[in-house]
């Protein structure tokens, strides 16, 4: 066994999804931590970068400087691959670097502050020969693996009908000025680009959706919301799409849904049967038809496919949960990087470049069909 | 005790709704069938209403007859009030020969083909001094009463977001060419009106979130949709709104998400808290925050107030239904009909003419926005 | 159309469970209620029928006086049926009467205060030529009639484990020292007989797991308590049961689960497949194996049967409860007597004297078991 | 940071628990594996440890060498644990000899094959002065934590009734015949003790019952089955049980219970309210009253307090789940032993001998209450 030797850039002490990136590499023990850049404070960082037991001389003042020594370090000992876990505004920047000094990225997502920075990134991507992967973490289910193994299936028929929703409430108040670091960020266009609910959620629900259907958003006409009095980006939104085969789809994104906690949902309607997923109640999928019962298909029992079957580890009734979806991609991801050793490309099963262009397209179209009063706007092709 | 004597127009045998409205009116005794035009073919009539125990005089070959005939008869044994439960286009035909006749009427909805027909009946109306109700079923549920007076209550806070959706799957075939009489007339223009989604379901989800919310809406822009190759009118439908208060809203309905049986639910989200209520789980409603645990309302529990309360009839885990819902309509029509005759007027709790102006132009101005490709339209006021 | 005129025994003004009854009895109009014994007190007796519509001459002091007077009007106008809604003491004494008089029973579950009274019931309707039915409401919700017909199809396989709960929360408090009248005599021994949960809601889930089952109960043990200080009767209950095909099983029943509605659930295993029901959500029953995804069946859709269907008024997803279940029981009866006036026996579906016996035997084992610490006694056979 | 190091005992390739076990000590990187015994074949045991990037020195052919070498080794180097992941029947003797040679404990359920086994552990452990734990994975629940507080604080009252049921479906059938061997050794009386059910899956449910109530189980009655032909052991039972207080408890437990995953489910019942807690929807606890809406407790939310907030890791509505819980139970054990490496003793907050000695008399107890045909048996005390 060889982990994948991995630094981090972001995630010290007080960040959060740093942590659980962490907890999702060290779950199936495919990857190993080896340095890091974890804050923009250098003092921080070493101490961050202490605490989860590295040598400090591999804790880094910044991502230029890991990457410039880890590059000189001996092949088998220099990180392999660089995690992104920063405000989005830094994404380009640091995923640019760890492909010039020859390093894979892992990144949080959305992928870039802008669609030209991530065509930019693909750019880069394409030269270097290196991997790239983008943690949509709801992507990492089980079922929703199954999910879209039983749309590819012919199960639905032809897809007519897809409804998508993402609603949380945690930005129902103004946290941003409550010192929520979180918050804070994520409203300020500074940090989180031109958008702050379809960028930081809306884009996974549109991920979903495309990656279950295996359809894609051709038009959109979207109205997004700065609900809360001041703010300067959206914090709701609606999006009306076109798909590629035809069918339409509704999706709805909000932070302001007071006592909503992080519900996903994802609804698919075909011609013969539908499919209705829930992240919150994960090892769940329902397909339906109006003839026969609804079956609730469960991670872990027979009824489920090869791509459920590689993404989970117990039996079923021991739930899985959001730290093992996002394991998923990290050991998926290691897969791809211990294939990379040896010379061999296997196929690519979590979302790559390709859906972070994808995304940041998104984005600025329902940005753009906002501003321009729910104007229908083709989406770029990627 | 003195019931209510109505005649039924429609509703013969074979009929859907006419049966339930019956059921709806026996249930609580206060309403007594004494005649009927219950089919424009008048042996059907007759065999429909001697099958329901009516003196053949009483079975009358159309509504006009029945009108006049029972019109002449003794005050006492008249009929009061005639139920229009027929296909959308009749609706204002029938109400306008009741009024005219000094008939009070309780019509099933939308309350007539055209907006403007309903401005005419609302004209009639108020001429009449007669009484109007619109069975919008589910403005009867216990719970949809608990959830209107906890938001005029302002345990909500100020309202800023309403999802509404509306969900069937029965019209994702042809049902209409497969002799589906409710399809077929649903999807017929010159039965049903501009719309058929929007008209027999999307306007019950509309009803739903003014009545609940008190607000109204000002301004909407809708897609609506003929999924299903071959159809004039839309089986699907997404509608952006804007409220009177500045709250956003977004109605889906759809007639062809297969799968789903009568999935009506209403969120509508405040800045301190929300609300969340699914028709097929009808008893229970959901108050949720940020900061408490969400609470599970339940119908017939201490916890519920006074409209609630007067709308149950049995104890809590006892589950009263959809025919109960329609039950509590009738019986408060009833009574409303009753103060009538004392020469009293009681204040209204159950939906009329200006909610039977407001689903019409609903109905309305979401066709012509879709029409237009999505604009956003000012809603007539009313 | 010719409805079956019924005379009710008990139900006064401020009962529960009469109007209950009559609203059942109502809704779908095959029953017309003719004359009345409301209340031991005979002018509360009068204002209860008079409030009902009942001409006063047949609103009568006693059911004796009633019975007499009755039998001797013209047979197309005298009641056909007596109903009886009285507590528990009372039961046998008026079924008595009413058979001996030539009228048929319907009658509040359970059957009589002792088992030795309903063994004297049975000769007497033996004897009789009429007809007896038992209200055990749950009986007949649709999807219990979709259960059983699973069951006796073979879908479960052999059934092994049957496991029936039912709590409730409401005689968690000593309401009986609080002016609750439905608690005072289910806790007296004088008026409830031996038992209060066991008899009161034991009996219904006893029963559940017989019928849809298809088999008996042949031996049991018991441990019945009385929670609640002071109390003569048990308010809770375990009941482990031995099944004639030697399958097990776990009755649980209590009154005291504080919080608990009328959590009443049904779980029977066979070797291949197993049914799952709640009476909460009553239109919902789960089908699972080891194997295949859990159908989750649904009332009104294609996939139920006859008896599902038979007992079912409108389409999928309009929810049909409580009252609907007891309307169902009462169509069927007049159904049945309907047949019997032209000299006809159809298929008793629902619960009659067998029934009876069988819950009385139940409930006389468990309180036997109980005494003597929870020793496995045989049921009596009927 | 200064992991715990550990060795196992069990738990090579095939096996299942065992990398559960690793899973959830790598999750919150406070436990280091150094060595082994997987499996008694000693091939076998070399190829395990070296696919989990043990030096082959560290990889042991018996758990008796690993004590003896491990214990030479120098103190900062050698292991400081040992984690028992094999059958019942031999955890008695890697326990003691593991206490023998300085190392702690961290054991699988049920503690020893028998109770004089676990008692003859509790003094060794007590001579010893070293730490024991057991893992009860569910008890490491944040939620069972947050319903332990609550019962504690008094908000359910005084407790009265306890229902715990924990069923399975996997024995349905004659799994040990088909090469299943984690079936066959648990139905083997000669590796799982006198029971199957009560041993493997009962006790956990006993354990929440007394833990979270906080209630001493003093006497009880059992009927245990062999419900499949040809077993030696149970595979089903239901026990009847007295608590300390006076409270009375039923625990059903079932692995025949076809088409249940695995489904563990506590409620207690106060006089003031109860809770609800099930272990396939762990996120989620329910506290009910008969006067105020039933509350939904969710973890990650501001409403848990000390006990689910130090065993939560993500926001609300980012499942975790059973390899959460099973980590929150290595994380809290190396807590312990961190401090011991200090001269400290924490408050202990997860299971251990004292657990260990009422599982196992719980397990002797059922057995031979179900052997005397149900008789009433007391607990021995602990």
């Amino acid at each position: 066994m060889n982990k994948v030797r991995y630094g981090m850039v972001g995630g010290g002490e007080g960040a959060f999804i740093g942590e659980v990136h962490r907890m999702a590499a060290r779950l199936d023990d495919s990857f190993e931590l080896v340095c890091g850049a974890f804050s923009s404070n250098e003092a921080r960082s070493m101490d961050s970068g202490k605490a989860l037991g590295l040598d400090e001389h591999r804790c880094y003042a910044d991502y230029f400087t890991m990457c410039e020594i880890e590059a000189s370090l001996p092949l088998e000992k220099r990180m392999e691959c660089v995690v992104i876990v920063t405000p989005n505004h830094t994404h380009y920047d640091i995923a640019a670097t760890a492909l010039k000094h020859g390093f894979h990225v892992l990144s949080d997502k959305p992928a870039t502050a802008t669609l030209k920075e991530c065509e930019h990134l693909s750019w880069l991507l394409e030269d270097s020969n290196l991997l790239y992967g983008l943690t949509h973490t709801y992507n990492g289910y089980p079922m929703i693996r199954e999910a879209r193994e039983r749309v590819a299936a012919g199960q639905l028929g032809t897809v007519r009908k897809i409804l998508v929703e993402y609603t949380q409430g945690w930005l129902a108040g103004r946290e941003e000025d409550r010192g929520n670091a979180q918050a804070a960020w994520r409203l300020d266009p500074a940090k989180a680009g031109i958008s702050c609910c379809m960028g930081d959620i809306g884009v996974h629900a549109f991920n979903l959706a495309e990656f279950v259907s295996g359809l894609s958003v051709t038009r959109l006409a979207a109205e997004l919301n700065a609900i809360v009095d001041g703010r300067q980006l959206d914090d709701d939104g609606t999006v009306l799409m076109h798909f590629d085969n035809g069918a339409r789809g509704t999706l709805v994104a909000s932070q302001v849904c007071v006592g909503d906690e992080n519900n996903l949902r994802l609804r698919i309607y075909g011609d013969k049967a539908s499919l209705d997923w829930q992240q919150m109640d994960p090892n769940t999928l329902w397909l339906k038809s109006n003839i026969e019962p609804a079956q609730m298909i469960r991670t872990g029992t027979p009824a489920t496919g090869p791509g459920a079957a590689a993404n989970t580890r117990i039996p079923p009734g021991h739930p899985e949960g959001y730290i093992e979806a996002f394991a998923n991609l990290y050991r998926t991801f290691a897969e791809e990087i211990m294939a990379f050793r040896d010379g061999e490309v296997i196929d690519r099963t979590i979302p790559g470049i390709q859906e972070a262009l994808r995304g940041m397209a998104f984005i600025e179209t329902t940005v753009a069909s906002s501003t321009k009063g729910c104007r229908w706007l083709d989406m770029p092709k990627h």
